[in-house]
């Protein structure tokens, strides 16, 4: 019973002529964000489910554009009519975040004090940044509590965050394939990555936008790093093992095995759609977010005034943030005594798990949305 | 007992008039070789080690030069009077792989067709065809028998190699933080590896040396994903953390974490000494390995006719080859009823452990090498 589509959605644009103050001092004067719906929101405003995006995704949560039936939505496969996140009962909302480069403004907007690109003046945007910005969204749509907060990876950091940033304002955080902090190995992929993007010739200290060149050839770099941490050694391993392209080695640089070709082919596919700006300032957006920083380290001090309750979910084969980094999670909310469900689930895929359609990982989800009634 | 310093030694070069065949099928007609040697060879010859070296390393494998002091082999810690591998005893060779940047012919050379260097002329060098070169040397030094093949990583492939190619001219192979092939994800890495050199706009397709360009930024990427799969995430914790540079986050792209610092360093200082060329072909006969290729995947048939006992160790947290990864060599021996003594050492360290001074992984190399009287 994995449901239905919700069929042709249509992206919407929210405007905000109010200044926006920013965790780094900096400020935004006016700013705009893209988001999309889905389902209808109840009479007490009591259904509606956030989902946050991860570092490559958008507001395109779900369904797909009229004009462009291919480009299905990135937790489609989760979230539908008859789906594990119910659109026939729940109001679901995406939403693109601010630094963004599919309609919310980010680097490549118009900087009202200049007339021209921020580029790289774009300020440095943290997770704390986004759910300011998705409660001001949250606001002028009239919700005043989420049913849910949900993301997976950096989108289960923002439900985490949401929970410490506005207790009273969320009922269920669903934390999946996460960690409370990046480890110093974590940083260590995301600053290769941003190194080969700000020392491409064509990145200009990210004020790119004006001169007709785009750092495609460090962003491609920076995907293809990111993409071997999102599988699993071994999904790599069943996917393509030591498979070659042709039918012998070729001993020059062509591609020889079929997982230099998978890698080559993510890489461009990314380059040609993503903007390396917006890149830079996701990993960022990671490296910086630590809860327990301000609290000695001490996450379950952190956590002590967290609002709702919590589903932390994690893979076994997820070696970016491994289950026990979601132990870390479940250990500072237990210590709080606060309501926590954790399911580990047994998936080879790595962390791009959360992506996928595993049938215990979405009953999980079904269930544990099912325990409420509205 | 940690022993002392084999002291000031110096580089030799022996010249080669001969026709080379390579695996690829390409030929050189002549090269030279690079080479050091510490100790005495004895009367009989019996007494000589050939260490083969990884990734970004040379024929510098103990002892300090004359003229630069601070360059130190980089086994110093394993090898000189006393040592583990005594050259009190033995007579111990360390040689610079053909296709290198360290003396070696190698793509900066000159190609006698030509004239003007290799550049991306210089063919992809193969396991099998360093074993040659080396097997060579060993001729011109009058050596039949090596009494021991080692090394760590690539440099145990080497050692595997030695004891397939030639069965009756080793002794006893060490194989230390080895794999029998790559698996699809370390063939991953390397592949970001070499895309982030071959996309260097300096690159030039391999001919860059007459063109005062060099493709830094390329391989100083290549030596920062290098870097992060060397080192244990544990390790990285444990150095690093996330240690800050300065007192506070700074929101913008200077280094905030001191593994950003660390990497930044080490990616400079190795672009700054190393060849491009010579990093693209070391990764493709990392990749190319795979003895069992030959035998339908079947690692034991691969070994079966090999000559000499065997010591095997592995590192607990080495994640680019793990444990498993030596198991699989292991058995395949004792399938074929080798001799093969194999230790497993608990060390934080990572790949990189087998560099390291850990006193229990030094017995072991000092015990085994002790138990034959020569």
């Amino acid at each position: 019973m994995p449901g239905n589509s919700v069929g042709i959605v249509y992206p919407q644009i929210m405007n905000f002529e109010e200044v926006l103050g920013l965790t780094s001092g900096a400020q935004l004067s006016k700013y705009e964000v893209a988001f999309e719906t889905y389902g209808d929101l109840n009479e007490t405003k009591s259904n509606a489910i956030l989902v946050c995006h991860a570092l490559n995704a958008s507001h395109h949560v779900a369904g797909i554009y009229a004009d462009d039936k291919k480009n299905i939505g990135w937790w489609d496969n989760l979230i539908g009519p008859g789906k594990p996140v119910d659109t026939n009962k729940f109001f679901v909302i995406g939403v693109n975040n601010l630094g963004g480069c599919h309609g919310t403004t980010g680097p490549a907007s118009i900087n009202p004090e200049t007339g021209v690109e921020f580029g790289g003046d774009f300020p440095i945007i943290t997770v704390e940044d986004w759910v300011e910005v998705q409660a001001r969204l949250a606001n002028r749509l009239g919700i005043t509590k989420f049913f849910a907060v949900m993301g997976g990876s950096l989108g289960a950091m923002q439900a985490l965050q949401w929970s410490i940033s506005y207790p009273d304002r969320v009922q269920n955080a669903i934390v999946i394939a996460a960690a409370p902090k990046l480890s110093a190995q974590n940083i260590a992929f995301n600053e290769v990555a941003r190194q080969a993007i700000t020392t491409d010739p064509n990145y200009y200290g990210g004020h790119y936008y004006g001169k007709n060149v785009v750092p495609t050839k460090g962003l491609r770099i920076a995907r293809m790093i990111g993409h071997i941490t999102y599988l699993s050694d071994d999904a790599m391993a069943e996917k393509f093992g030591r498979d070659l392209r042709k039918d012998s080695l070729t001993f020059n640089f062509d591609v020889n095995f079929q997982i230099e070709s998978y890698l080559r082919y993510q890489g461009d596919k990314f380059a040609d759609s993503f903007d390396a700006n917006t890149y830079l300032r996701i990993t960022k957006a990671l490296d910086y977010f630590d809860p327990a920083a301000n609290h000695d380290g001490d996450l379950a001090a952190a956590l002590s005034n967290v609002g709702g309750e919590f589903l932390i979910i994690s893979f076994t084969s997820d070696w970016r943030f491994s289950p026990s980094r979601s132990h870390e999670i479940v250990k500072a909310l237990i210590d709080n005594g606060k309501n926590v469900s954790y399911a580990e689930i047994d998936a080879p895929h790595g962390h791009d798990a959360f992506l996928m359609a595993d049938a215990r990982y979405h009953k999980i989800i079904r269930r544990y949305l099912e325990r409420t009634r509205l």
